[in-house]
């Protein structure tokens, strides 16, 4: 597997485009992604009760039919909580595409992001269809386009490309995604793109993806908050001429790998770039009886608030670690627990079988000063393990969010 | 019932007292109650797997014996995370203080807050135990002083005291409590300590705790994190002279209504005071087809950090609520959903059936720029109904937590 540059376009025979079509009041806020031939769809989505209408929409397309061409993309209005007139709108905009690309408005998948409540201004959208279509592009430049285009509150864009060989031809997977806030996944998270010019069966897709997504968008959290539109979409158009994967071989394996290095960079950058974060922290949970076990403490720990403002003050407050994990609803003994900081200035151990080690403060500060922060804690009961990544909370999530509609 | 003024020296026979010992920098940081005479003691503690040295002391004495007649409280270290040191300290502290008292040390309860994984320095608690006993007395001042000593991040004492008729006696209920951050409670939260002159059997005693604690403590969240030291205690020492509460009879129905009054009272209270926090946030679910559902709904949304900056920014953010309600995990109609904004400055509907009520931006954001806000959802499913409380997240508690430990 090697890494490549570019994103949703690096696959062969996708195009994308990015522009301002005016639903913001300034930067680009729409996007599209186009296949020149029909692909495979897998999708997951969020498990919220309250569900976006793009993610009804697309819901349905992914799970009835399997088959999708295209996405429309939009940031800004987030088209949740609006009724029969979100369907409708979701149904004006694939009709609209389809019209303008001469594809069935079936195979038009729409995604959203922005705020709950308020309506999409289909006629804008509309307008806004018309125009990318002439810029659809496979050029790196046109995948950065639509990558900024669905950005919210993220600071930087978040694109993926590796190539990989199966039965003897390349293929590439490329990714995009927007994260920033409302980030607690619980199927995929908020707006993943991914595309692959492999040839896969539906099912050994859906299968691909639900697996991935399980180790990557679901263990990252920015805030704890569950959202409505929470979409991750893979799109796989077979144009690279491998022999159809269609069982759990070793052509399987491989892809599943490739995939999961695009997903996990995806949420990786997610986590990282959450709203008013300056670290990314990674909690990895060692010496586990079973996954599960290992995926709750994990999670826990990076969800905690009071850890989370203890990274942000480059403060080795690890009870609040201790804590966390004891509230996660799994169990383990607190007094066999060995507890580690770890950064790029070095690493640490900071409790052992539960109790303090007599650490260096300076020390524990030093390293909790970095960009990049792992917590493992190793509760002794087993060989499993799991990651989680969150990222420290500070005042600018604060003033990101306390005044997010205006 | 009557709320009269005192805190937990209102009661009959109960003595209180509150010094600066030098656990912390500066300020009172221990406390001590103690009853003329031996109480039936009844108590809930945290349910986080991480049990802090004073619950597991005190869990064994309410459990065990239920009887005790004096507890020494501390703030500064929460004796969490300490191993058997950490026990051993319990037992010191108990046993001074059962010599200066001239009671048996098993009658003595301790309970701590503020860092965890430090050790206590008994030394400096075993003098605070011997200046403090001299010091005790029944006045509301001596109340006060107790109140004020176990305070970590609050910035308001929190006292209440009620009087009621039981058998034609009157009795009195007190209270205080302390708060402000790692408030989630999942059992009863930190530190909260009632005390009675009512003679009530133990089981009893009990029973009125658990169920009063379910409705107050177990309803309000800071910051979703559940403590190490969560403890509430209730002391009854009988000396009102009412014949003994022994079923549930109407006396019993009566003493609820005040143990009742006094633990939301302190509840609510604590959630104004949350770490950070301008406002008082209370959720009312309504319209919901069991109270289990009702309560689910409400802690989500009162949990959410999405929901909480909202309130900070005055802004009347809806699809946050709708969103929080939508992941907690308890089923409803998003459709059907009616949803209320209301303080002092007046009662606004904000959605019907799901959908923006086109109401007035300039009016909703007037209401949520008082202290105490409530977000009421209907979701017209039966007749039941749940209240929850929480506050406003502000860059206040990311100072506060961002390196509380210096």
């Amino acid at each position: 597997m090697e890494i490549i540059s570019g994103g949703v376009t690096a696959a062969q025979g996708f195009l994308a485009a990015g522009i301002a079509s005016g639903i913001k009041k300034s930067g680009r806020d729409m996007a599209m992604l186009y296949s020149s031939v029909p692909c495979r769809a897998a999708g997951t989505f969020t498990t919220n009760i309250v569900k976006a209408a793009p993610v009804l929409w697309d819901r349905r397309i992914v799970h009835e039919k399997g088959i999708a061409q295209a996405c429309v993309m939009n940031s800004g209005i987030a088209n949740a909580c609006t009724g029969e007139e979100g369907i409708r709108a979701c149904r004006q905009i694939a009709g609209e595409a389809g019209l303008a690309l001469g594809i069935p408005s079936d195979y038009v998948l729409t995604a959203s992001t922005g705020v709950i409540g308020r309506q999409l201004p289909v006629d804008i959208m509309k307008k806004g269809i018309r125009d990318m279509v002439p810029l659809l592009s496979d050029s790196e430049a046109a995948g950065t386009a639509a990558a900024t285009a669905i950005m919210t509150t993220d600071t930087k864009k978040k694109e993926i490309a590796v190539n990989l060989t199966l039965g003897g031809r390349k293929i590439t997977i490329g990714g995009m995604s927007k994260g920033a806030g409302m980030i607690h996944p619980k199927m995929c998270t908020m707006l993943a793109f991914i595309t692959t010019d492999a040839a896969v069966s539906q099912p050994m897709l859906q299968k691909a993806l639900s697996a991935s997504v399980e180790e990557s968008f679901n263990m990252i959290s920015v805030d704890g908050d569950t959202s409505t539109n929470d979409t991750c979409i893979l799109l796989a158009n077979g144009l690279a001429g491998n022999s159809e994967i269609t069982e759990e071989d070793s052509d399987f394996q491989a892809f599943c790998e490739g995939l999961d290095f695009v997903t996990r960079w995806l949420a990786r950058h997610m986590a990282a770039d959450g709203e008013g974060a300056t670290a990314l922290l990674e909690a990895k949970v060692i010496g586990a009886e079973s996954r599960a076990q290992a995926k709750v403490l994990a999670k826990s720990i990076i969800t905690s608030n009071l850890v989370k403002t203890a990274i942000a003050g480059h403060d080795a407050n690890w009870g609040r670690v201790l804590c966390a994990m004891g509230y996660s609803g799994a169990s383990f003994d607190p007094e066999k627990v060995d507890l580690y900081f770890e950064s790029a200035a070095g690493k640490i151990k900071i409790i052992g079988d539960g109790v303090d080690t007599g650490y260096s403060e300076e020390e524990a500060t030093k390293i909790l000063s970095e960009k990049e922060i792992t917590v493992t804690a190793d509760i002794k009961m087993g060989q499993e393990s799991a990651t989680a990544w969150g990222c420290d909370l500070t005042h600018g999530y604060i003033s990101i969010n306390a005044d997010y509609r205006s």
